[in-house]
C-alpha cells in the first residue's frame, strides 16, 4: 500500500471537506516555552480548545475564555465521563469547527488519547496528533535526572499510579517491572507511592534504590524531594508533596545530588522541598 | 534544604559569572514545528549549536554555518569521541560563549546527556537541560499508536537496539521487558530487529504479538511498516527501513489500522512503506 505522493491537500475531493478537524495536541509538562511551536500554534488558530487541568495555569489563563471548555473536574468535583468528551470532540467538528483537545504532557502517554482518536475514526472525523513532551521524561530532566544513562540504565518503564478504577486488580506487573534493572516513572503516583514502593521491595529491589519525587515539574511552584525506596514514603509526608508528581525510581535519581549545584533548570522556577 | 525564592538573577553574585551557560537541549523528532518554543529560541540566540544528525536536515539547515559545530560522524566514518565533545563544551562555556549542545529527540533519553550534565557540574560550567519531544512515544504517534492503552498496555518500556560496543553482553533483560505485559518501543532497533524479536519470542511474547516500524518519524519522507513478531523481520527487508527508525511491539501498535484511514499526520509528510 503506498500513500502520500500526490499533491492533493488533505480535505480536497473529500466527502468530509465540510468537516473540522480535531487537533489531538499535547502541551507538554506545564512551561509554555515547553509547548512545541506547533501546539503554540494550534491553539491560536483553534476555535474551540477542549483541555483539563493538566496542562497548568501558565498554559490555559492564556487562552482567550471564550473558546476554552473545560473538560476536566466539573463544579461537584466529578468527572467529566470520556464519553461525554468523546461526543463533544466529535458534535464540534461536524459543526466545521478546528478543535484543539489539549493534554498536559503528550497526548498518547496515559491519557486517553489513542481511546480519543479510535472514537474519532469511528465517527469518520479526521484528526491529527501532535506529540509534546511528556513530564515523565521531563520532569525528571529539569531536576537534573537523566532517565537512562549508558552506565545505569539501559531501559526506562513508565506506569501510572492512577489506574482505571474499575478495574479489579491491578495490571502493572511490578515484578517484571523491577526485574527490568531499568529506571521506572510512575506518573500521578503520590497518593499510591506506599503500596508501590512496597511492592517493588517485595519484587527485590534494594531498600537503598535512589527514588525523586518531582511536583509539578516546570511549574512556577516546582518542588523535589530525594529519598530511597525505603525513606521516600516519609520523605513524601515531610516535604508534603501532592499530586500532580513524578515519581522516578533506580540509580539515576541519584544524579540530581551529582549535579544540582550547577543545575539551572529549577533555580528561579521553584526549589527543594 | 530550600533554594529559590530570592530575585536574584541565576550569575548574580557568582564567581562564575564569566562562564557562559551550555544548554542541553532537544530538538524534537525532526519536523521542525514539534521543537518545543525554548529550542528555538535557544538555537536563535546561542553562539555556538554543537550537533550531530539526529535533529534531521529540516532543523540543522535553517542554523547559520558560522554557529554550527558538528559532533556526529566525521569525514572518515569514524565518530567524534564523546570525550572530545565534553571537553569542547567546557571550552566554549569557559570563553564566556551561550552554547547549545542540540541532540535528537529528548537529550535526557539515550543520548549521554546525562553524561554531559556530569561532566559540566564537574567542570564547575552550569547548565541547563531543555527537554524535547522524544521519537520514542512521537514516532509511535504519528503514525496512529499510542504506546499506552487503557485496554492494552498499562506501561511502556524504552530501550535502545544500539548499545555500547564495549559492552560484552547486552544489558536489556528480555524476558523482564516482556514479562511487563506493556508496549515495548526500541530506539535505533533497525539492525539488530532479527535478534531481539527472537529474544522476544524465546521469552515468551506470542509470534502475533503486532510491531510497527516508523522509519524518519515526523521527516518529509517518514514511512511506516507493520506486522508482527513474526513477520517483522520480513516486513523490514520487503520494505526496506532504514535508520534511524522506533520499533514498536504490542497490542497497541493495531491502533495504527483502525484509525489510519482518518489520520492526517503523515498524509503530506510521506507514507506507507
Amino acid at each position: 500500500m503506498s500513500e502520500g505522493g500526490g499533491a492533493a491537500t488533505p480535505t480536497e475531493g473529500r466527502a468530509d471537506a465540510d468537516l473540522g478537524t480535531v487537533y489531538l495536541v499535547g502541551s507538554g509538562p506545564g512551561d509554555p516555552d515547553l509547548m512545541t511551536v506547533k501546539a503554540a500554534r494550534l491553539i491560536e488558530s483553534a476555535d474551540v480548545v477542549l483541555h483539563d487541568k493538566l496542562p497548568g495555569p501558565e498554559i490555559l489563563d492564556e487562552i482567550p475564555a471564550e473558546k476554552r471548555e473545560d473538560v476536566g473536574k466539573r463544579a461537584g468535583g466529578e468527572w467529566t465521563p470520556q464519553e461525554y468528551t468523546n461526543r463533544r470532540l466529535v458534535e464540534l467538528a461536524r459543526e466545521g469547527k478546528s478543535v484543539v483537545r489539549l493534554k498536559g504532557g503528550d497526548p498518547f502517554v496515559f491519557g486517553r488519547g489513542g481511546e480519543e482518536a479510535e472514537h474519532l475514526a469511528d465517527a469518520g472525523v479526521p484528526f491529527e496528533v501532535v506529540p509534546g513532551v511528556t513530564s515523565a521524561i521531563a520532569g525528571p530532566a529539569v531536576a537534573g535526572i537523566p532517565v537512562t544513562h549508558r552506565d545505569h540504565a539501559s531501559s526506562v518503564s513508565f506506569v501510572t499510579g492512577h489506574e482505571d478504577p474499575t478495574k479489579e486488580e491491578s495490571a502493572v506487573d511490578w515484578d517484571a517491572l523491577a526485574a527490568t534493572g531499568g529506571t521506572i516513572v510512575v506518573l500521578m503516583g503520590v497518593g499510591k507511592l506506599p503500596a508501590y514502593a512496597a511492592e517493588l521491595r517485595d519484587a527485590g529491589l534494594a531498600g537503598d534504590t535512589p527514588v525523586a519525587l518531582v511536583e509539578r515539574a516546570t511549574w512556577p511552584e516546582m518542588r523535589v524531594a530525594t529519598g530511597t525506596l525505603d525513606t521516600i514514603v516519609d520523605v513524601r509526608d515531610e516535604a508534603g508533596i501532592e499530586p500532580p508528581a513524578v515519581t522516578v525510581i533506580g540509580d539515576v535519581a541519584a544524579t540530581r545530588d551529582r549535579v544540582v549545584e550547577f543545575l539551572r533548570n529549577d533555580r528561579d522556577r521553584g526549589g527543594e522541598a
